[in-house]
């Protein structure tokens, strides 16, 4: 998948895909701004009255649920429906579902309503949204369950959607076949919005793949090294330079360095 | 007009006015920084209930557009109607106008319901409010139109207000006079935010000036000078780094640079 | 009581308290990366549908009101009577307070309704919760007027809470007992949302004391020293690194420097 993960990434800068993000409001900068640095445009559009013509216009759309209210549920009901019928794949991220039934319940009503291309979360997210009894408070990932793996492996099978659930490994799935991404930095998870600006980057990834499992292997990959990268930057440490590093390297990452280091393996359930 | 830029920009410096900000929400912090790197002090109050109060009190008022809904839209109402009746210039930035018909038609109202100071956008943008046919997708700018300038002033002329239209090339029209703003970096497209903040800006600049032409033309000097001297600092290159630096050196920017690298001329249209 | 200040926040680096904030839209991101590096976990939730069932969950809850909304103000309302009914301990946040009658009337019927552990702000918004004819503009700090502590005592023994005004120094009392720190740096009047975020890391010291005074005066050292260092670091001058920095040290900060530059005092008023 070398060579894909490296026209993938190329394509974005050339084509600056149109990523329609409607997402919480703690990561707008950081995800407007991660989404320039690939290459990409983003734009945010919450009202109802604009939500359908914006994502029409999109060559992806991001729903995020990590500050939802009745009225985002609402635009973003009104925005899935108009890429559904347009063909634009959509992205749900299921911020902190299974911290509250209003987030589990917003989620699931989203996954039953729209066609849905991609749900990226961590694990507990992906177990709340399988079934599972998972524990989850606030909306930080625990350690990933022994059977998570399973949990988004069954989630993909009776959604009919692709699964990527990020962690020390990221695991990508449609229910049949499953890769894993061996990339990325512990940093990821001194800052916010690191998981939320992956899922506006897989967007744009899969705006411009036939494949959904490939897209969201090849932007988790892209990803993870912009991150190791990152974290070798000085000065460093610190969460305040690991975010700066993080923006440039998104922007400035060599095809060179990207083709070294990006570890992808198809994985057997 | 080198004086009255560095004279505009020290008076901000000793005056500190209260800068009253109905913005998107992609770009609240970065825009209240950058105006206290200024100077100047950001206020953000978006509620029906005390946008009249805060308005009232500021130096300035910026309406953007850039994240509307129909609540926002009614706080633009009542805070520009506010800043109308105690003469405190209103800066209307018509963020995506021409993307979607809500926000060409928002645009639109306010222009029509208040005594609009200044409009800021970009050639898109600018277009779309003067009736052009203009192809805007999503909130960045394509290309100027060869006859963008003119758009601009017959917007200005139509409108009895002054347009600042920003680009390689920055333009600002009452309709009769025309001044060109020549400094920036290519680096103020990667980020996001910077033609809000610029707004902003603007807005602090007006609020000390007696022609709003001549505060925006000072204001798109100083802020473009900024942009050229984040862009020489080390370590660059890469969006996560400039964006700390131009905010570094809209306080740090001594007026020696800013004479030396300023350049603004007349232009006919 | 220097070994408490360490020993508070080394615990929240070891139990990652969950810290639930409903809070303006301009700091968000920067709240959520402090809370981050502090150590805590952050959360945002506003919808009054989960507003409660989050707050349950967690281990202190900030009320911010710096971009208030009917709304919110419900929100908050229902967050801050599920904290108090699960015995968490409750933080406002009164930003702005006297600079509009809707903000005044707002900070004074949370702390009707609700039982506040904490007030946090700074000498204009404290004088006007206290009653005073305090001039308040926009969200900033004047000033503090010569009466400034007496003021917050008053405040915290009428209401039966603890105070803590933040300035050149900060005054933490009970009404009974004040404590006085000399930290920070005048650089955190550069940035926007330093009196936010230090409200919300308050938040968390206080989730691991038995005493809100003490709780709030470890708060004030740790992040006032943390300033310090930020400011002492290169590249500087200028408010983009400054909060670079900020977050690096928020997480940085060895014991040892802690130890030796806070400075808490007992004081008489």
């Amino acid at each position: 998948m070398h060579n894909q993960v490296l026209a993938l990434r190329n394509l974005i800068r050339s084509d600056a895909p149109l990523i329609h993000n409607i997402t919480n409001v703690v990561v707008t900068n950081f995800t407007a701004n991660g989404l320039y640095a690939a290459g990409a445009k983003p734009v945010m559009a919450y009202a109802p009255e604009e939500a359908a013509d914006m994502a029409a216009a999109a060559d992806a759309l991001v729903l995020n649920i990590g500050t939802l209210s009745s009225a985002t549920n609402e635009a973003m009901l009104i925005a899935g429906k108009a890429a559904n019928k347009h063909g634009i794949p959509v992205i749900l991220d299921p911020v902190g579902a299974g911290a509250t039934s209003f987030r589990t319940e917003s989620a699931a009503m989203l996954l039953q309503e729209l066609d849905i291309a991609l749900i990226r979360g961590n694990s507990g997210e992906i177990a709340s949204l399988a079934g599972s009894e998972a524990v989850v408070r606030g909306v930080d990932a625990s350690a990933a369950p022994a059977d998570a793996a399973a949990s988004a492996a069954k989630l993909a099978a009776s959604r009919q959607t692709t699964v990527c659930m990020t962690g020390e490994v990221d695991v990508i799935t449609d229910g049949s076949n499953t890769l894993t991404v061996h990339n990325g930095s512990p940093s990821l998870q001194d800052i916010t919005g690191a998981g939320c600006l992956l899922s506006s980057i897989a967007a744009a990834f899969i705006s411009r793949s036939d494949s959904p499992l490939e897209g969201a292997a090849a932007a988790c990959a892209y990803y993870g090294v912009c991150a190791e990268a990152a974290a070798d930057r000085q000065p460093f440490p610190g969460p305040g330079h690991f975010q700066v590093h993080l923006l440039d390297m998104l922007q400035q990452l060599s095809d060179e360095q990207l083709n070294q280091q990006l570890i992808i393996k198809e994985a057997a359930l």
